[in-house]
Formats: structure tokens, C-alpha cells, sequence
């Protein structure tokens, strides 16, 4: 297939399938916010709500506003999110709680510093598309206090003893690279800089191993490898997202060097975490061979294989890379073939090693309007790209 | 076969495959304990010591040495674990650590309560073959903790937000009716009696629903059905493991009623936790039908298995329920088909759904050397009751 049908295929998909089911299943009509434990069918099998999702559907919503259309029943649907966020989401300090029951109250307290990300994400997005001062203001307290807590984001929270084996997590400094570019508009130009100074550094040259081709999910304060499992873990999901957040930084200011890097690392992770017997991407492996912890490590996601597409399209869109063209075809041959659901819509979130759907949901507590909207929408742009690079470049047309 | 061909099968795989193993593959002979992370073959993976897994291993050579035979080498292995748990276990305030280095430094902090109930057990037990007074005041020391801190177990590492969704987790109250059976020795008859009661209580009127002929994991302080994902979740396997328990201070106290309504609830929760595709005993369900949050729920565990089989013989034992020795045969053939590793000894813990080995380990953060030595001592020991009591009541005879 062309990249002009493919890219077709990613617009249909995010707007007649993904984007409705949300809009017509999720609303919470009587409280506001989403619900996002909805079955197969769409309907609604628990009605707590988890912030981090509560946070991601308005971010999704404001964005395909600011992006897509202004669509005023999409601005509206992510309006009423973020109110009844702004409502009942913090604790005194400003922390985002974890969980609410339906009606609000906290469930969970804000032990999880991503709650914090995706609420700042979310207003920080619905403020350029609504102007709301208030908007910007929660985003930029939220955001402040992130960086105030990234050196302890667990807090009281942590069950390490201090001192023993303090360790560094990938996943908080991966989510700032993105985080930085959706509060472009609403930070201090030195802070911006400054986070993605200290973002690439630290996915590029902590995390990332060269000897190994490979992300480690946790590392030493001093840089280096633990053997244990927590040392030992690699989420090729997670390596694979950051590299497109990783690109996206390097794209914003002329960094060829850095794209093709990433470009490189996408393709090592892919190769490394690509299941040889039954298709897709495994969820967690023991970077020395041994058994995870994770009971769920041969597990196929739909995140994982979703942000694996936009990272394998824009490294080909940068460097024209023919293995990217490759593996994007074979990936979204899996992807597309396991994870949508062409009767009720949207797409399954778990399924087993064999490719079976685990769990016969849409949404849980931790899928939600998220990964695939936002998935389809990068791809289907960057697809967009390759197609227009490729008339305006005829030796490379397909 | 017949109750005493099996008993042979038990009584041999305990003592020649199962006690080897951990005996020869998993004593740390430089810091002393034990190493629990033993892959296919009994290699040490990874050298963290987990302090249910020490105080389990603890116990069990203890059990062996004061119920199968006075080995000498066997109480050695006890001792030097218990040695190694007694320097290196404990906080300040008595709180028993949840992980260790190799080298005894705490990893991670106290927060789990069956570190401490595991650790009771494991001196108590000592204390029985030592009569060493020391190891008599840790547990009991280390059991008074663990019931003052029973209303509130997780502490200062609760994340629930106080008082909007309390409920009551049944691990607890189901573990002490074993553990006070274990300390009968060493606490106040009165203490017993009053925590035999609560036990009795909590298990079989509190958690068992009479109306679904199922024990739940989580209800309100009020003794209800809370529709949330935590009041859905049935583990099978733990109210299986429990019904023995139940069985064992219903024999104490002569309580037939409750060894029958005990022996009907295990037939209960075993037709609604096996899996009719695939065989096995599933490891989570939610009640109402819906997802669970547990991605490994469809996984077949060793410990589910073997608990069943013993709560089936002793369901049989007492009161000569064919239905029992049935689902006795159907569950042994699965579980010694799939478990076992006649090439290096011992047992696999994780299988996924279809009954494929998951994790190719012997031994990990959870598995360790308890499960399958307790429940073949058991299985053994209720077999030979079984075989005897046919042989004196020849009409029974098989």
C-alpha cells in the first residue's frame, strides 16, 4: 500500500470509529469527567474515575480541537472534563489524587506523579484552545510542582529504604520530553530549554546503552547498570514511544544527528523486542535472559504497538530509512489485524502471546481515550508528510 | 489408583525431588539464608532475599524436621536461615523488612504484614524443634505486632484516601487461622481462642456469600458487597487454600457442621474457578462477569493447585464425599501433567492459560520453598488417614 492509503485508513479510523465511540460512550452525564471502564460493546462496567485518564481524554479532545476541527462538541467534551477535574482532582497542596469515585471524591491519594503530567498536558492544551486563564494557570502550578517532585516523585509513598539501592526511573523523564512541548506555550523559555537539555540527556545517554541497543527502565544514580530486576527490566513499549517524542525535540531544532539516532534505537528495541514466534512486541523482558517479575511480560498492548507506528513513520519521514518502511508494513499488519474492533469500535487493549484478546474491554483503569486517537492522529500526519515528500520528490515515489 | 498409591507419589516427590532442590541449590553459604531466585535448573538468577520467602523456607525445614523426621541436616538449614532473619529482618520496631540484600541490608521497607506473619511461623515452628526461648520471644513478639497493627495493616503506605471506600481485604484473617494453629504453643489460650473465633467468623460468615457459594477478597467494614473493581475480585485459590484451614480448627474443635460447610465451599469455589477450555484453576475472576484489573488472571499458579488438593482430601477425609475424591483425580492429573519437573526437581510456579510454562523458574520473588513441600506433606498425611481409614472400614475399602 501507498503511504497516501495508509494515511487514509488512520484518518477513517480516528474519525469515524475511535472518536465517536469516546464521544458517545464516556460522558458522564449527571457528575462530568469520563467514564473509561467501558466493555466490548461500550458500556460502562465501573464508574471510577482515574485521573491519569481523566486528564489524557481532555488533553485528546482539546488537541483534536486545536488540530483537527474546531469542532465545538469536541471543545465542549473536553471542557467538561477538565471542570469537573479542576473541581474535585487535587488534594490541599495541589497534588493530583489517583483515583475519584464517580461523584468525586478521592479514592486514591496522589501517590503517582503521571497523574500530574496528564492533568498539566490537559490544561495546558484546552488553555490554547479556549484562552481560559484559569486553564493555563493550573497547568503551569501542576507542571511547577512536577519539577519540584521529580528528584522523590513517590514522596511517602516509596518503599525503597533509603540509601540501599536508590535507583533512577526512565518513565518520568521520558514523559517531560513530551510533556515540555504541549506547555511550550506557557513556560519560561530558560526552564523549557533547560528540561530539554536534561530530558535528552537523559533518555539519549543514561538510559539508552549503546553496548546493548537498548533502554533500561531503571539505572543507577550514577548512571549505571543494576542487576536486579528492576535493573535488569526492559519495556521495548516504553524505549519505543520515547523515540518518537526524542524526534520530535531533535525536528524542533535541527538536530539530524539526534533523529537518526533515534531512528537507530527504534530499530534496535523493535528487533530486540519483537516476539519471533507469534508476532508483536513483548510487553517487559529480562535484558540478561531471566524471568521478569511481571507475570503479564509476553503480552501484547495496544500502546505499545500504536506509539511503535508514529515512531517507525517519522523516522522514515526524517531519514528515509527503507527498514523503517518495512517494519511500519509488518508492525501495522499485526496491529491492525489483532487490535481494532470493526463491530462496536475502538480497539482491544490486551491480548495474550498468541494474539487472543485477553480482556474483552475498551477502556479500564489504565486504557482509556489516549494511545490509539493520538496514535492514529501522529501517523496519520506523519503519513501525510511521507506522501507530500514523495510528490515533491519523484526518484522516491512509490 | 488408589488413596495409598497416591500417598506414595506425595510422600516420594516431597522427599526425593522437592527437598534436594532447595536443600542442595538454594542455601547462600557466604551471608546465609536463602537464595529463593532459582531458575529451571536451580541456578541463582538474582540474590535479593525476600523475607516471606526466607521465614516460608525457615518453617518448612523446621516442619519437616519436628513432623517427618529428626534430620539433623534439616534443622541446620532451619537455623541458619532463621539466623540470618533474626540479624538482618527487623526495623527498629519490630517490623519485619519485606526484602534484603544478599548481604542482609534492607531494600524495601516493612509495609506488607505477612512478612511478619510468615516470620511468626517460621520461629515458632523453630522454636518447636530448638526449644531455643529466644526464637520463642520472636514470635511472639513479632505476633503481637502483627495483631495490633491488624486493623490498619498497610500503615503509613495505605494509598486509600481515608473513609471515602473502606474495605476489608480477606488475606489477613485468613492467614492468622493458620498462624494461631502454628503458635498454639506460645500464646495466652484466652489470645487463641478469641483469634480462632475472629478467624472462623471472618472466613466463614464475613467473606463467604452464602447467595454466590463464593468467598470475596474485599468488602465494605460493614460486611458487604462493594461493586468496584477490589469488591468483584474472587481468588479462587485463596478461598480454597483457606477451607483447609477452616477444616483444620473445625477437627480441633470438633465442629463437624463447619467441616461440611467448609467441604461444600470448596466444591463450590473449585466448579466456579476451573477453567472448562483449558483445564486448571483460573488465579483471578470478577464476580459480575466483568475484566478484571489482574492481566494475569487467566494463568494457571502453582500454589492454587496443590492448596486445592489438599482442602479436597482433607474435604474427603472427614467427610467421605465422593464429589471430593472426584475432583481430587481431576485435579491431580492436571496439576502433576503440568507442574512438576522430573528432569531438575522441584515444580513450576506460572503457567499461562493454555497450561505452556510462562516463567521457566523454580523459584522468584513469590515462589519459594513452602507451597508445594507443605502441600505435599499434607496431601501425603491425609492420604495415609484416607488409606487407614478404609483399610478399618473394609465396606469403604477401594
Amino acid at each position: 500500500m501507498k503511504p497516501s492509503q495508509y494515511q487514509q485508513l488512520y484518518q477513517d479510523e480516528l474519525l469515524t470509529s475511535v472518536i465517536p465511540f469516546w464521544l458517545g460512550k464516556s460522558g458522564d452525564e449527571t457528575y462530568g469527567g469520563y467514564f473509561t471502564c467501558l466493555d466490548t460493546e461500550g458500556t460502562v462496567f465501573d464508574t471510577d474515575k482515574f485521573v491519569w485518564l481523566q486528564g489524557r481524554q481532555v488533553w485528546c479532545f482539546a488537541m483534536l480541537y486545536n488540530q483537527v476541527e474546531q469542532k465545538q462538541e469536541w471543545l465542549d467534551f473536553a471542557i467538561q472534563g477538565a471542570e469537573f477535574l479542576k473541581k474535585h482532582g487535587r488534594d490541599e497542596d495541589g497534588n493530583w489524587y489517583f483515583s475519584l469515585t464517580q461523584q468525586g471524591d478521592p479514592l486514591i491519594q496522589p501517590y503517582n506523579i503521571f497523574s500530574d503530567c496528564f492533568a498539566a498536558m490537559a490544561f495546558g492544551q484546552l488553555h490554547l484552545a479556549t484562552g481560559n486563564a484559569e486553564y493555563a494557570t493550573i497547568a503551569q502550578e501542576t507542571f511547577a510542582n512536577i519539577l519540584r517532585r521529580q528528584s522523590d516523585p513517590k514522596g511517602l509513598y516509596n518503599k525503597a529504604f533509603p540509601g540501599t539501592r536508590p535507583l533512577k526511573n526512565f518513565a518520568l523523564p521520558m514523559i517531560l520530553t513530551n510533556l515540555v512541548l504541549q506547555l511550550e506555550h506557557l513556560i519560561e523559555p530558560s526552564v523549557l530549554e533547560e528540561t530539554i537539555d536534561a530530558g535528552i540527556h537523559a533518555v539519549m545517554e543514561e538510559f539508552y546503552r549503546p553496548e546493548l541497543g537498548l533502554i533500561l527502565e531503571n539505572i543507577t544514580l550514577e548512571g549505571e547498570f543494576s542487576d536486579s530486576f528492576e535493573g535488569r527490566l526492559i519495556n521495548p513499549g516504553h524505549g519505543l514511544e520515547s523515540m518518537w517524542f526524542i524526534m520530535d525535540l531533535a525536528e524542533r531544532r535541527g538536530d539530524q544527528a539526534l533523529i537518526r539516532k533515534a531512528t537507530d534505537l527504534t530499530l534496535s528495541l523493535l528487533e530486540y523486542g519483537w516476539d519471533q514466534q507469534y508476532g508483536g512486541i513483548f510487553y517487559f523482558l529480562d535484558v540478561k535472559g531471566q524471568p521478569p517479575l511481571q507475570l503479564e511480560w509476553d503480552q501484547k498492548l495496544w500502546w505499545v504497538h500504536i506509539e511503535t507506528l508514529i515512531s517507525l513513520l517519522k523516522g522514515y519521514l526524517h531519514t528515509g530509512d527503507e527498514r523503517c518502511w518495512e517494519w511500519f508494513e509488518k508492525v501495522h499488519a499485526y496491529t491492525w489485524s489483532h487490535f481494532p474492533d470493526p463491530t462496536h469500535g475502538e480497539w482491544f487493549g490486551y491480548l495474550n502471546r498468541q494474539g487472543d484478546v485477553l480482556l474483552p474491554l475498551k477502556g479500564g483503569k489504565w486504557k482509556g481515550c489516549f494511545h490509539i486517537p493520538r496514535g492514529l492522529y501522529q501517523c496519520w500526519k506523519t503519513l501525510e508528510a511521507i506522501a507530500q515528500k514523495k510528490s515533491a520528490t519523484p526518484l522516491l515515489q512509490d
